[in-house]
């Protein structure tokens, strides 16, 4: 296992810039898995990778390679075909340490850290098995899907047999929704044009730019002041029209009082849902804020850390879109769970991207849940964000505004060599001289 | 700022062992601030250290003392008058990085690597003043008190004015609590006797000392298998008797439904209260719980990791002791924080101690809530933990089972020179023949 330090020097365009991440620079902790060829079991003999990353924003990266680093001892040395044959065993090993479980537990750095660990397990394993990932997934029985999931902590809103039931009974059509997605792609919204950083007449060419693009859902950054907010939610309305979907996003800057004010006063631009108003700690306040904003959606999950906040948010009522993050969740294992929570509690999935490689993770992820576990577009969007795909060895490709179904082995995270060369922190040609 | 990596070995003998926590060898990653003289305001000119640590178990220690590392930035070359002066905005400063704030957000490797920083700047603070700290806080007014605070996110439960108000109700009566203080220390029960690892006859040994100790309150650990809990449980009852209050700690491992019908079955034993009966991020879990066990209290707070949760536990009814820890919080101002949200809810603080360095720490902290917060001793006891306190220049003294009030300048987490020196891992005396 190789882990290495990739920033980009995003902050130098404002790209990705919100009220809350001022200045983001994209980063992972980027983890490589190599095997020595002979426990690979595609018939080829030959040794495979597994690629993983986890998504940053530049300073205290380095803390995410360093736990990623910590956790090699349980990867290291195993024989690949029995870690495929029990990845809910492996999940609950790296994640279950007795020691390393109180930095966390479950949260953090060092949750952060077991997802680029355990992404790489994924893209190594459906590398292995020559398949996407979102295939690999779909290959899976309802028993062994179960069996990727740590229960704990989860039974009293849905246990291993529910489980189990709700899958079977969506495993019939499971071919139909494959050739559907082959055929038409998955729903996308787009993030890009409007960060807070970029000035007016930035937002509006983007967005003239989307809608020629054939977009029709939206997203734009909230949270300065209310006057800034409403003068940019008016330009993109005006640009964009009153049939797009327009998504707000506040990141964390309000109290609840000041969420439900603030998003009452931008119902007249009609987000189509309310995204991290608060606290994305604050259950109670997601529901309090909920209540008294219906029928505008909240929209929370990209820092919800783990599938106990996710039961919580989705019990409460809290949120009416779960934006479940593919590395702030413990990678694949902890997504599934996430899944079939929010199929049991009837809230559609809208998974959080942008950053570096969060798009090409999510498209798998997505179609999983359509293809196995909700078996319904009804209000999925998947975020996309235009930046940095060009880096990776299979980048998502977007037509129209939907993501076209992944074909080739893995879970599609591999960065080119010269990009993660190049992009080395501190080190590499792109920083070496900042 | 030097940070190291100080582990003692607790995992050789079992002390501190849980259904969770099998093996911990109890560790710190500890900061040690040094002033160049010219800033101590002491009147001596001479150059002045500030020591804070914070708690961890062994493996990731060293993630801690990196974070610690990256923190840095936000003290080194500082004046300490200018800290001094605005605590709430140094706090708001280091907990705020647009960049490191994505690692958490204040929870996990970072925020504990945060608390070891805040904590060591507020021993120099004391250490400067010539005061401990509870003298320092109680020295305070509650204006002060209230701008420690970042109020974000809380707003909704308790504001900056109403803090403000119920701290200065309080004000007449601190000298008087003071000397209370002095004169009969604070409440307090054992741990040490419980542990999971020791056996049946070491257990009935150490009840029997701390009965002769004069103990009336101690605590065991629960949550290996319902016969072997109610073996020991009642093993420490005969020994103990009917009038000792038993605190029974379960430490995380139970799902909800199997919470409540284990606590049910240990009722017989008239456990006080029983302790993270499941999942620290489980709000709602916990609410439930209480709901289905009263009148045993529920009592979590050790991995509640920022004011936003407990702010949740606490208004949804989901505790009834409050278990602050001074390090999982990111230090002195968010242990302020959840004082005042106890109080507000009317939750008595017991803060959770032990481990190293824990005790010294949230003696001055349980001090400050009675003196100037809370105000009451009504159901307030304080953890005590027998081990290590050999190692600190200033250890806690307890008499009668009651905490005695610190005295020396600073918050009384300084380590010995040598204890340090020979706990150095991986490299000091204790650990370089392991």
């Amino acid at each position: 296992m190789d882990v290495s330090d990739v920033r980009f020097p995003t902050s130098r365009s404002l790209a990705g810039s919100d009220a809350m991440n001022l200045d983001p620079d994209y980063s992972a902790a980027y983890v490589v898995l190599r095997t020595d060829g002979a426990g690979a079991g595609d018939g080829t003999g030959g040794a495979l990778e597994g690629h993983g990353l986890t998504f940053t924003i530049g300073r205290g990266t380095e803390l995410c390679v360093a736990a990623a680093s910590v956790l090699e001892r349980f990867v290291v040395g195993m024989d690949t075909e029995e870690l495929f044959e029990d990845m809910g065993g492996f999940w609950r090993r790296i994640t279950g340490d007795s020691q390393l479980r109180w930095i966390g537990p479950e949260k953090g750095v060092i949750h952060l850290a077991t997802a680029a660990v355990v992404n790489a397990v994924w893209d190594l394993c459906a590398n292995t098995r020559g398949v996407p990932l979102w295939a690999l997934l779909a290959g899976m029985t309802p028993r062994q899907l179960v069996d990727l999931v740590d229960f704990r902590y989860l039974r009293d809103a849905l246990d291993e047999d529910e489980a189990a039931d709700r899958l079977a009974a969506m495993e019939p059509g499971r071919a139909r929704r494959i050739q559907h997605l082959q055929a038409d792609g998955y729903p996308a919204y787009v993030t890009s044009v409007g960060w807070m950083g970029y000035d007016e007449s930035q937002v509006r060419t983007l967005c003239e730019a989307a809608l020629a693009e054939g977009w029709t859902a939206l997203k734009m950054k909230v949270g300065r002041s209310a006057e800034d907010d409403a003068r940019r939610a008016g330009l993109i309305r005006s640009v964009v029209g009153p049939d797009v979907r327009l998504m707000m996003d506040a990141n964390q800057v309000w109290d609840v009082p000041e969420a439900i004010a603030r998003t009452r006063e931008l119902a007249r631009f009609d987000p189509y849902w309310m995204e991290e108003p608060t606290s994305p700690d604050d259950i109670l306040g997601h529901a309090a804020i909920a209540r008294a904003v219906a029928p505008i959606r909240v929209a929370s999950g990209e820092h919800a850390h783990n599938r106990v906040m996710f039961k919580q948010l989705m019990s409460a009522g809290a949120i009416s879109v779960c934006q479940l993050d593919a590395c702030r969740l413990a990678g694949v294992n902890e997504a599934v769970a996430v899944m079939l929570l929010a199929d049991k509690f009837g809230v559609p999935v809208c998974p959080h991207a942008g950053g570096v490689g969060l798009c090409e993770y999510v498209q798998h992820l997505s179609a999983f849940d359509y293809i196995a576990v909700s078996g319904s577009l009804e209000g999925r969007m998947t975020e996309y964000s235009e930046h940095l795909h060009e880096h990776f060895v299979d980048p998502v490709r977007v037509v129209s505004g939907r993501y076209q179904l992944p074909s080739l082995p893995g879970y599609s995270a591999e960065l080119l060599a010269a990009s993660r060369s190049d992009h080395l922190f501190p080190t590499g040609r792109i920083w070496a001289g900042a």
